[in-house]
């Protein structure tokens, strides 16, 4: 199904251009979700209200022709690139190039993406063309509303992401305790490295890939952001942070757990109800009616009415819930609305992660991560997979 | 390794400007390189002769200081993030918080790449800094020569290619061909998609990931850049072409190799032999006294001199050699030199793929593709893979 743009076609109407143009290869979701073409190099889409017109190398045409959502598609060679590059070099052979594809297709005027490349954006202007930052970048807004085929593409990707979830929980239960309290399975340690090898086979097992994967124990568990690495240790935190995309859908899901081999202490007990909790009360404000800044208050009141520190009463902390409540998951899987103390309108269609998490290098780390779709009159849960820490 | 950025400097002073900047997330291969740092979402990094300095999120603000190779590391919340985005809203109190960390470095003015986000250039020029495009892109020249460590990161990405392409070629081999000319094994097709299967997982198991594979077959092999699907049939040619990425040290490596299950038509055989020869051809012509428009060269003539069409020969041609003879490979799968029509200089140090290819519809694809470092004498082949059509 192809998207809704009526909102960009009266938002390039609000800044007087003729058009909408993205330069940058398929891995930039603007451009992926715009073009509908999947192609690893940078290249040219111009969205008019009327047309869809992309300019590609001659590598890319054929493929361009029958696999792209374009009306049409030009490449370099028709617009005499290869001359252009004697008399100007290659960097303003390319600018006049795509000037000339722009001209084509009757276009003066351009809005582009904030992370638009500036080398394009000045060399068009010294050609002539008027380039406008569209500093909303409406089209991440566009993005953020999901079509029912998207969400069908998530939902498959949050599938994988629940075997693959359950191959590394799987791993931790089945795994022995030695006398140092490291885990062991099949004679070896079960590190970070082994249950994140767990996690990417099952994933691509279901048509996945994935970048990254956190496999985080004890004090790793403490950086939000680190991926882990070494022993898992019984009685100590475990951060399972799964973010697969969809090899031929490109869409993204995410979602995490935090697991105990065997007892907890008392704080990190602690930590998880809270954690828990926190996850109720965000899930509980997401709505239509309410913003992704209110999403993040209901988490964070769980925290600070704990007396613990969170970025909204302290941006400097170092410990605590010391990330923002959630975002948007797509075809970038960080994307819009974000759940933060700036976090605008929510809408339905939307989908979103929820993550309350707590940090502290004496405690180590947790965090629960679903991912829901916002609804008319709310959410609908769309993780399958159940929140407990301990794994005997 | 610390990478040699003298150049780098002799270019900012030429240029006329204080630093160079960088805002991109770790994907980013300029970022990744310059900060030494891995992160999922965009940061600054700010290049002086003298300091190197990053400006992060919260969130990533521990993580930088301990794994980057900056000299200082600054997060939004020092310049007064919050209080900014109250009085100017999200978009402009990211460029004033950009030029308050400019400004901490002593910096009035950068140099920043082709593709720096044209949203931050245009906001910092409001806020009085001069921002100068680097047409040249030095950065990506100075990256195109690699550091001892960087070579035996690119080799041990190499030794994973090997490995996966060992496994498909594994998978080929010992499967039967059924009476409709399908290749079977286990009794189930072997197709496109089990083959790319068995490539990941041998990559997995050797540290390395990768966006895509190609394992083309037929008709698909025809199009350079079509991933391929479906059953795999005897008699055609089936183009395996990997480009994996180390997930730790973010080095590629980058070959292909074409196969046939059992007898290939005459044609075939033709192509794969005139192939091999452009393969050998071009790899003579590797040598720092040379440009990589010197290397594509080679490799036409010999298909040129075969009556073949080449994109030197008719840049609008659909069939025939219709691609570049190679590129560099490192934290990009591909990027400087280029082995084309306007390749520069080569350079002991850099590493270059060789890959000339024929392509039609009418009879598929033939690609050869091997990895060399360039030396001071001509190049080191770091490929370990034999060249040959036939699996029995």
């Amino acid at each position: 199904m192809d998207p809704d743009l009526s909102r960009l076609d009266s938002h390039l109407s609000a800044l007087g251009v003729d058009a909408y143009l993205i330069d940058a290869a398929s891995s930039d979701a603007n451009q992926r979700y715009l073009s509908g073409f999947d192609a690893p190099d940078p290249f040219l889409t111009c969205y008019t209200p009327t047309t869809l017109s992309l300019l590609v190398s001659g590598l890319e045409y054929g493929r361009a022709k029958t696999e792209s959502r374009a009306d049409q598609v030009r490449r370099h060679a028709e617009y005499d690139r290869r001359a252009l590059v004697d008399d100007y070099g290659p960097v303003e052979a390319g600018h006049r190039v795509a000037a000339a594809f722009l001209s084509d297709a009757g276009v003066d005027s351009v809005a582009v993406p904030e992370r638009f490349p500036v080398g394009t954006a000045d060399g068009l202007r010294e050609q002539g063309v008027s380039v406008v930052v569209d500093a909303d970048d409406v089209l991440i807004d566009v993005r953020a509303v999901k079509t029912p085929t998207e969400l069908d593409h998530i939902r498959a990707a949050q599938r994988a992401n629940e075997a693959a979830m359950a191959a590394a929980e799987d791993l931790i239960g089945q795994a022995t305790v030695d006398t140092d309290g490291r885990l062991i399975y099949k004679d070896e340690p079960v590190t970070s490295e082994r249950v994140k090898q767990a996690i990417e086979i099952t994933l691509l097992e279901h048509g996945c890939g994935l970048d990254e994967t956190i496999v985080a124990c004890g004090q790793q568990a403490a950086d939000p952001h680190n991926r882990g690495s070494g022993p898992l240790q019984a009685g100590e935190p475990i951060i399972i942070d799964i973010f697969p995309r969809n090899k031929s859908t490109s869409y993204h899901s995410d979602m995490t757990r935090t697991f105990c081999k065997g007892e907890p202490s008392e704080t990190l007990r602690e930590w998880y109800d809270l954690t828990e909790q926190a996850l109720e009360a965000a899930l509980a404000a997401v709505h239509p009616d309410n913003t992704g800044a209110d999403v993040h208050a209901a988490a964070c009141e769980v925290y600070e009415d704990a007396g613990l520190p969170t970025f909204r009463s302290d941006p400097e902390t170092e410990v605590g819930f010391i990330h923002s409540t959630g975002h948007g998951v797509g075809l970038d899987v960080h994307e819009r609305p974000r759940l933060s103390t700036d976090g605008g309108d929510l809408t339905a269609g939307q989908v979103i992660t929820v993550e309350p998490g707590l940090y502290d290098p004496k405690v180590g780390g947790v965090r629960i991560e679903d991912i829901v779709i916002v609804t008319e009159d709310g959410y609908e849960n769309i993780t399958n997979y159940p929140v407990a820490l301990v794994v005997d």
